[in-house]
């Protein structure tokens, strides 16, 4: 039987099937170089290695007791579970004998703590034995598990290595007889989702089909009533009520997943939960899961989410308040959640290629996660805000360390985002320098991209194929590359002709000779926000490509509130900046606002003078990569002259 | 020996010498009717009577211990100290015996738990005995005395009853003995400043030089070195570094008071503070602090006041960050501190009139006191921020309770702050309906304003006078009263022969028979701030007389940052509210951005459709009164057309 549409089943290709140049080779650089080492170094100094090392004391808890930190403590195993995803990914870009030898020993400590029973975890071994699984709603239990799955996967993938894949198989394992419903089973989930999709990597990886089964449990019993959460708190003696976050919309088990319309609560959970969700919906064609993301989906790019992709602006809850409310200078948008939303918006094309999933996983990349690190490779941002007075600086690490290997191992492993196979078709979600070797159709093949996006529009594609072979080539079309051009051999496409879901699907015999060129047009353009964004009225933002631009006080002087943007954004002159690995500048005219008269006094009863001035714009995810300063997202100005 | 102006000394005239109608007539009404007894009620709830009540067991530490728990209770002294300051002024306006009663039993435990050697605080009796003068810095001691001080000399001119006066000047004549050079004596001063300006009051109702020494000491010795704070922490066994304020700013001892150059720190201490340096300034014509003020008045009101008077904008310091750094939504500016801004003007016109500091206080009167009382006296805000969501409203209590008695007193003793009174002048500093006695160049004159203000500009001042007596009248001529008009008897008075620092000076042989008219225009103005508060950039704040005006949710529905105001603001159309007790509202042209077509996306490649509306604006102070929603002081527009 043919399959329908939407019974295709998009998976990633796997990380080491893609070699990267341009951007994200240089990015994957600087974390070989750089980042990999960075995060073990840390994991070690904030003592992560020695908690799990059963020949050393327990650690117990580290005082002082910040308002981190036993709760740090408690997601350590995830924060060294991320590092070797990191580092894991970083090998296969670039050997390195002596990362891999550090990463050998961690796995071995991990193997002499595991229980008999398969269970593992630094803090319930370590610091709380006794207390396994008597507080799955804030201890982060399962979480710590996922993490560590993940990384066992990367680790295997990349080395052939299988320790750490075997232990966390016998966690996994050991995890099936303790969920689920019957006698002496658990019936609950995480507070803090992860496993689920961890387990679907476990399953892709080994062919486990139990591993799926172990998500999608947790995935369908999860906000069920009576309430999980309720009943464990009662069981343990803790009173249900006294819960921080008091609602358990903040780890989205408020309601079953599937009668959710509304994005809550902490943004990374409900990012990690999505991204389960997608999976299992691929993995089992559930169109109820489907059907429920969808509005979802919606729900959080027309409502709740910043222009850069960036999401959850409180800091209060690492997450989500009120339908538009996204102030830019106190921005929390955390890095994880951006990476997040690309993980849940890469799994969305699990059921076919969709620019309108894809096109946010490529600004929810560009923007509000890159930004998260530095051209380096060496220092983070946690917050990501939209708008800084010249205090907001990347950190050298953050006593809640989840953002750096977070970035870390999706710069790492970026290749497998930017093309997914099903039987028959290849898709290239993502632009950028690369080659992939896949199978499709049965043959294998060899897809390169020569291009300098996204600083330039134009991407020649070259085919290899291990025999003539009919399959189809789906090419993403940016909801934003107005006049996009295609042409097969130097022959002009009719797009229109040829698109779906935002994609130009070319279905062909492919011989392997054929030369594929699309151009995407790169004009600047100035967006506006509904007008329901308070804080983005009468304003407007930059964007050139995915890319959402800045502007920052090293280029333009401080007070960059006081400039209005003249001249036509799209008009704006080009320039490339060494400094910024060769990033495209866009200059515009603006003016400025002057303090001169107001010496007297902060008000007065005319306006402000104002004085010609010349407005420098950079991608935003490049901010604080020169020099400490203002940054400024959303600038005034920008409207067309009348008559223009 | 003649004066020379500057060792004038303006000293306020009494409470009880001045009888309000108008706008503060209603609102002193309001603190009588409500505040007053509520502020009572809520004291015996938080357990403040009960903790002095040395038959009842020590109250300990209220559990559970909150952010501000312990904190809290260090500070009930001042919170009953406030509590009867307001209950004596209301007393004043409206006797009310059942009022008076609770406040006799009040002093009556005062007097009970007062020590043999006069010392009287309830944490250092009842909570922790044995740790009294440790812990100036953080414990609230001396300011806790200043307010009962306060108190008392409000109660005796309310009620000529001594007991609390003779009180606190026995408490006042033991820190005589305590404090101060020398041995055994303890060369400190208090970590909230309160207790200097206390002292001021207690000296001029007690005509005793002593306490003005004593503040005078208090203020002299603020910051000098070696430390106070450090040395005392070392003598207590605490490491001097574990100050969770991290620096000395926050409490304006960090230099000498005479060298301070900027406002810093919390900040109502601060404000407190400099009443009490104006105060000492004024009583011993001391150049050297008036000079020192003078620098941190230009630098308060010219980079760190908010357009309300409003003060301090940030939460984690209750207090001062940055020189332009005015955030609107996220705003402290605590009522307290507001409140402070007041007292601090109004003592800074204690060496002669000068509207430079009468207009502000006017404004921070108006403005960011009066907002954090509603009309009906019965509920409060903390924070006074100039712009809200929808979801700041009035507490009916705080559980740092400082700032309703502090609004409180202030409504209710406002005739003080509206007359003072030099050897052969009256200055007239605030206008309002109104009448006064006081002694000027030695006759008895009872002076009355009939005027509708703020609400119209007209001013009728009439007098009477015991005998014919040449004297100066000065009324402040406000800086906004642009083409403001003075006539006697009917006849103009050529107002610019008689500026003096921005008062009309009338000296003159008065009969008693005189009629002064002053006409102030009160024409609707647009305010610009200096384009270095990156917050207001773009936009504009509306004024009228001494009002700051706003939007609210109530009259021009949700999403006011929508709105973009096109018309003439000086043209706005002016209607009375009944609901708002008659308060003038404006009504301006205007355009609604809309948000038609943003349904798939909340950014486009588009600016947003407008269309018309109009815009009610409201005096800020009044807001939250009627519904709750949305409030915006800083709106779009307001720019003159060009051509117009």
């Amino acid at each position: 039987m043919t399959k329908t549409k939407k019974d295709r089943q998009f998976r990633p290709v796997p990380v080491p099937s893609v070699v990267l140049g341009g951007l994200f080779g240089a990015r994957q650089d600087a974390v070989c170089a750089a980042t990999a080492e960075t995060l073990l170094d840390r994991c070690v100094e904030a003592g992560m290695v020695r908690a799990i090392d059963t020949t050393q004391p327990s650690p117990g808890i580290v005082l002082p007791l910040q308002p981190w930190g036993g709760s740090t403590q408690m997601f350590w195993d995830s924060d060294l579970g991320k590092s070797i995803e990191t580092v894991a990914f970083s090998l296969y870009r670039r050997p390195n004998p002596e990362l891999e030898a550090r990463v050998d020993k961690i796995i071995d400590l991990y193997e002499k703590m595991q229980d008999a029973d398969g269970y593992l975890n630094a803090w319930f071994q370590r610091v709380q034995p006794g207390r396994r699984w008597t507080n799955l709603r804030d201890f982060h239990e399962l979480y710590c598990a996922g993490h560590l799955m993940e990384g066992a996967v990367a680790y295997y993938q990349a080395t052939g290595k299988r320790k750490l894949l075997d232990i966390m198989c016998r966690y996994a394992d050991y995890m099936i007889t303790v969920f689920g419903h019957g006698p002496g089973k658990i019936a609950g989930y995480c507070g803090h989702e992860e496993v689920e999709l961890a387990l679907v990597k476990l399953a892709r990886v080994t062919g486990e089909k139990k591993y799926l089964d172990l998500a999608k449990y947790f995935i369908d019993e999860r906000g069920t009533e009576p309430h999980y959460f309720t009943e464990e708190a009662i069981r343990d003696g803790r009173d249900p009520a006294d819960f921080i976050q008091k609602s358990y919309e903040y780890n989205q088990a408020h309601q079953p997943v599937r009668e959710q319309k509304k994005v809550v609560g902490h943004a990374v959970r409900a990012m990690y939960l999505y991204s389960g969700m997608a999976d299992i919906a691929t993995e089992y064609n559930d169109d109820t899961l489907t059907s429920a993301l969808d509005t979802l989906w919606d729900d959080l790019v027309t409502k709740q989410m910043y222009i850069t992709g960036g999401i959850g602006p409180a800091a209060s809850n690492e997450g989500f308040t009120d339908y538009y409310d996204l102030p830019n200078e106190s921005a929390y948008a955390e890095t994880c959640a951006s990476v997040g939303l690309v993980f849940w918006a890469n799994r969305m094309l699990g059921r076919g290629p969709n620019r309108r999933f894809a096109d946010i996983m490529e600004i929810a990349l560009y923007n509000g996660s890159l930004s998260g690190l530095s051209l380096d490779g060496k220092t983070f941002f946690y917050e990501n805000p939209l708008e800084s007075a010249g205090k907001h600086h990347r950190w050298i690490w953050h006593r809640c360390p989840c953002c750096p290997p977070n970035i870390g191992r999706l710069v790492a492993s970026i290749g497998s985002y930017m093309y997914a196979v099903a039987d028959d078709e290849i898709a290239v979600h993502l632009y950028g320098e690369s080659s992939v070797k896949a199978e499709v159709a049965g043959t294998k093949i060899e897809l390169s991209q020569a291009t300098r996006y996204p600083w330039h529009g134009a991407v020649r594609l070259t085919l290899k194929v291990e025999k003539p072979t009919r399959f189809a080539i789906s090419l993403r079309i940016p909801g934003w590359a107005k006049g996009a051009k295609l042409s097969i051999d130097g022959g002009a496409v009719d797009l229109a002709s040829i698109m779906v879901d935002g994609y130009a699907r070319i279905e062909h015999a492919w011989t392997g000779r054929e030369v594929i060129d699309l151009e995407l047009p790169l004009i600047p353009r100035a967006l506006w926000a509904d007008p329901r964004v308070r804080q983005d009225t009468g304003r407007f933002a930059l964007m050139r490509g995915p890319l959402v631009y800045c502007t920052e006080g090293v280029d333009n002087g401080e007070g960059l509130n006081a400039l209005t943007v003249t001249g036509d954004p799209a008009r704006a002159v080009e320039s490339e900046v060494a400094a910024l690995g060769g990033a495209v500048a866009l200059d515009v005219e603006a003016t400025r606002d002057v303090s001169t008269g107001f010496e007297g006094s902060l008000y007065r009863e005319t306006p402000p003078a104002t004085q010609p001035a010349k407005v420098r714009f950079v991608p935003y995810h490049l901010w604080d990569n020169r020099a400490p300063g203002e940054m400024l997202v959303w600038m005034r100005g920008g409207l067309k002259k009348s008559g223009v």
